[in-house]
């Protein structure tokens, strides 16, 4: 089956988690909103979540097409697509835990964006800048060691484990790559301390960019470049 | 199965998500960190947050021990509990879809969680009382409309519906009965104001509300009291 992926064409943002494991998986997407034509590009997009009389419209993207069903949620992406891609582990134990870790990094990421828009996304940067700056400062000395601590004592707890979920492969991986690509973008001088505390996520970090078709996918066109619009945005200020 | 349930005693909070859906299937369940005596309390709670060789410990409350499973995550255990309660579709499309609901309801309750915690829930509220300030009044004017407008359209949708997943009573109802309780406690007059607009939510509040184990909930000693420790907490300032 093709899919098809719905996100905005210009960020990595929370649909960069579905692009990485539909790129470990090689599998068969469309991502619509980057492609033009009939049915395409962000008025595709914008369709879906104008329609008031689609009873399962999404809230907002991502949202993937998969035959009939549209699903919204990157968390809800991930748990279906995961079984189908060989992503998570077949026991519904396994599937359930890789599920808790997502909707952690997804607290996280939400966390991570708040720091530059800590009183509304409607507002722009420049006009939150003062409570950027202190919520900023929050997150580094506490979310932050909390939430890595957390996923590194996950990766050495189980007698050391090779994944986030033990020997198997999962999208929670793919995410911990994404997590640590991020930070190191918008929080340089930060992880750059912080980083030594967590030894098991960075070689987690480097065995994932290693993988072949996710090296692939980082040396080409398809990875799009992190910038100052997506979730991880690099402002100076905020990195202490 | 007997279910333990971990969450703190003194408040409502995400775990009420949890106690709702359990009170409706009438489930046997021990609500840990309320009871006293050996392997209960508070300390029952924190020695699984603390145990860092526990490979798969939760990143925090709630969390649900069924049998040999530690659950983490409020939709992870509704995802889990749903089926077995007899509260969600039966169809893998319709769980798919209130797993979304619930996973849109998280990122609301985030953001009701941030008007008073804009700064950082390791701060007093006092101390972060002029952010809260500005958050609110954003929350109050684009955020609260477009989650309770986009939840009422979804009831609208699909030509009218009986529940959020059509005919089929769902967690995501007993969810939605908690926003609009929680909501009118936090922002009384706001909500005052705005509610006109949702007449689909506020019936199914309504109906969820007369549930008979529901309404027994409501009135026995169980259901805790809203307070200001909780998500929603009533500040008049933060109301307009």
């Amino acid at each position: 089956m093709q899919y098809k992926l719905y996100y905005w064409p210009s960020i990595q943002g929370r649909g960069e988690f579905v692009r990485l494991a539909r790129e470990e998986a090689g599998a068969d997407y469309v991502d619509v909103a980057r492609r033009s034509g009939r049915g395409m590009g962000v008025p595709a997009l914008e369709k879906f979540l104008d329609d008031e009389k689609l009873g399962s419209a999404p809230y907002a993207p991502p949202f993937l097409k998969a035959g009939k069903l549209i699903i919204g949620q990157t968390a809800n992406i991930l748990l279906y697509l995961g079984p189908r891609h060989g992503l998570t582990p077949r026991s519904e134990a396994g599937r359930i835990w890789v599920n808790q870790l997502q909707l952690t990094i997804a607290d996280f990421v939400t966390e991570i964006h708040d720091t530059h828009h800590p009183i509304g996304g409607s507002l722009y940067y420049h006009q939150q800048k003062a409570e950027a700056r202190r919520r900023a400062k929050n997150f580094r000395t506490e979310r932050m060691p909390k939430f890595l601590g957390y996923f590194e004592q996950v990766l050495a707890g189980g007698k050391g484990r090779r994944y986030m979920a033990g020997n198997t492969l999962s999208y929670a991986d793919l995410s911990v790559f994404q997590l640590i690509a991020g930070l190191r973008y918008a929080f340089p001088k930060t992880m750059k301390k912080q980083e030594p505390d967590y030894p098991g996520l960075v070689d987690l970090h480097y065995r994932i960019a290693a993988r072949p078709k996710i090296a692939a996918y980082l040396a080409s066109k398809r990875r799009l470049a992190f910038n100052e619009y997506g979730i991880f945005r690099h402002y100076p200020e905020l990195d202490g």
